[in-house]
């Protein structure tokens, strides 16, 4: 950690008050030193995921983040966060805490990180707020492990916010510029951790269907010595005393491995595009998914293996993704996607008759790619 | 297909004579037209690897490439491969095949591809040289798909000899610079076609486990705005007006997602390091399988995933990549490998003490990693 840092969190942790030496509940709370290792400890962090009513009555350790907090009297209620769930802690004035150890919970600045000891309790009213609607914990005791700034520059509710609810209601949204210059922050909303969930299982659907079907995944080279496909939109790299390029894709070596009898062959893996159009087709990075396939008689062959493809990914989506799907939903709503098994395939004649049909203007070998700008 | 290409091809289908008028099985054999998608065929092409002793007197039709041929009489033995695997196919004068079609299959230039009909049958003397021991195929019908050079650059049989044994024996074996020249060749062979699938294997495996210990697959960018580390040993890319850097590793983004509640990540992909350096640990550009993992109260907790992750990686491969391990073993022969479960931890004294009992001399924090050129 830079000694600045360091010593900006130092003085973090000293602002908050010691527990005052005449608190009954003083044990119970505080702020910890920063963990170095120095030992290992048995005990068991429950995840937040697994707080559900078979735990009712159980006394469980929890780290997480303080997402939101709010003091009411003699109580403070928190909502601790662990990346897609959260679940509600209740500190209140009793037994195990004492006035000044609520008002120490309800100081903590959110997105700090805590662990809580506390008792699973089912409740009686489902918590809206929270994923675990069923239980709140009854906190014992809560450390500070990690305190978080007091101000931080976007709060994770605004960026959460269905952009059509904000402008209706007149509240706050975030910026792109602002979610980009801290985008450790904004990658910690639910939406954000649903869309990494989602992309690492698109590309592990992918993979897994494609490997069940005998392909083999390869790994090709980027750096290379002479552009690889014409020459336009190719980064040149200095290369020592030389230059070498950017693979603008996989093709040659997919190609390679075909010749060389590995028959089916996929690779997920960055392509570069020294593209300067500021589109959104246009990127000079992407992780491209591509396959390359040797066929028997006909390529339909291939067609039908692409379409099959596509459609184990989007049930693999339906089936195992719903909780990410529903997550990304609530911050941009949109209707459940649909797809046939097996996929729609037209003939390129009916496509255009269709396409005239619906008005569109369009010769014989117009580039198709095109024609969703009008519309379809 | 470059037309150069083209004519060469036209020119080697013309070089096979087309079977003469009076021929009673000239139908059944034959240079067939360029595969251009015409027809789609309902013909069911068996997989090498699936001719065994259960498909006894089924006909059945194969593709392969023409791996040996030998004439002798009225028979060719010809050894059909397919990817690993290879199986005898023997064409006898008979009913099905006249004196000109044994003359014909015996002509086909070796690693042409062809689609042989035939019945298959059980041999009384296990096959040694292919891996469909017990069963070989009776020739009724020989097409070439795709004619190769009579004269390739090298052998397959040379390629994947030994390198003692052709020491030995004074036998042929084929060069890097041979191999790396006619790359798509060298790559066909079984102990090529075994590497690139426990590579493959080994990023599955990895990835498996990590998936089933909760971790997020995560794509990093490569093209960066500046050095990531130090700055020493980076690539500079001409970026439109400006330069940008290729990434020598995702530490920074492993580590944002880290600081993003991610809490277990990993990567694989290339990473890119400018060192001029001809040694076998310097390489301009290496796939990395890269972790990083938030621990609740010691390091060793990244340490015990670490270890286990590379047990499962080592039980994974013995228990789903035996055939492939024989495979590379018969080119290069060595020891079959050997691991604890769970991994040998040692504490740094403990090596340390260890080395200097075995003769090691070395200051208390020299760097273990040469260790292993002082012969450990």
């Amino acid at each position: 950690m830079p000694s600045a840092a360091r010593k900006s969190q130092e003085r973090d942790r000293a602002s908050m008050e010691p527990p005052p030496a005449d608190d009954y509940a003083k044990e119970r709370y505080g702020v910890l030193p920063l963990i170095q290792s120095q030992e290992k400890s048995d005990r068991v962090l429950v995840r937040i995921n697994d707080l559900t009513v078979e735990k009712t009555d159980e006394v469980v350790w929890v780290r997480g983040r303080i997402h939101t907090s709010r003091a009411k009297g003699k109580q403070c209620f928190l909502v601790l966060r662990q990346q897609q769930f959260n679940v509600q802690a209740l500190v209140a004035v009793g037994d195990h805490a004492s006035k000044q150890m609520v008002k120490f919970a309800a100081n903590i600045n959110k997105e700090s990180i805590v662990d809580v000891e506390g008792v699973v309790r089912k409740v009686h009213q489902k918590i809206g707020g929270c994923t675990q609607q069923d239980v709140e914990l009854h906190v014992q005791r809560i450390y500070v492990i990690s305190l978080a700034e007091p101000r931080l520059p976007l709060q994770l509710d605004d960026a959460v916010r269905a952009e059509v609810e904000g402008e209706e209601e007149g509240r706050a949204t975030v910026n792109q510029d602002t979610r980009l210059d801290n985008r450790v922050i904004d990658l910690r909303t639910c939406t954000s951790q649903a869309v990494f969930h989602l992309q690492s299982g698109i590309c592990q659907l992918f993979r897994e269907t494609l490997i069940h079907k005998g392909f083999v995944e390869i790994q090709t080279p980027k750096i290379i010595s002479a552009p690889s496909e014409g020459g336009a939109n190719v980064f040149t790299i200095s290369y020592f005393k030389s230059s070498a390029y950017l693979a603008q894709s996989p093709q040659l070596y997919k190609q390679m491995c075909i010749c060389a009898d590995f028959e089916k062959v996929f690779c997920i893996g960055p392509v570069f595009r020294a593209e300067d159009s500021n589109t959104h087709r246009h990127l000079t990075e992407f992780v491209g998914l591509d396959i390359e396939m040797a066929f028997n008689y006909h390529y339909h062959e291939v067609v039908d293996e692409i379409a099959d493809t596509l459609v184990q990914i989007f049930k693999g989506l339906q089936e195992r993704f719903q909780t990410e799907i529903l997550t990304v939903n609530k911050q941009f709503p949109c209707e459940p996607f649909k797809f046939l098994e097996p996929t729609l395939r037209l003939e390129y004649r009916e496509a255009l008759a269709m396409l005239r049909e619906a008005g569109v203007e369009m010769g014989d070998e117009d580039d198709l790619r095109y024609i969703h700008i009008v519309g379809m």
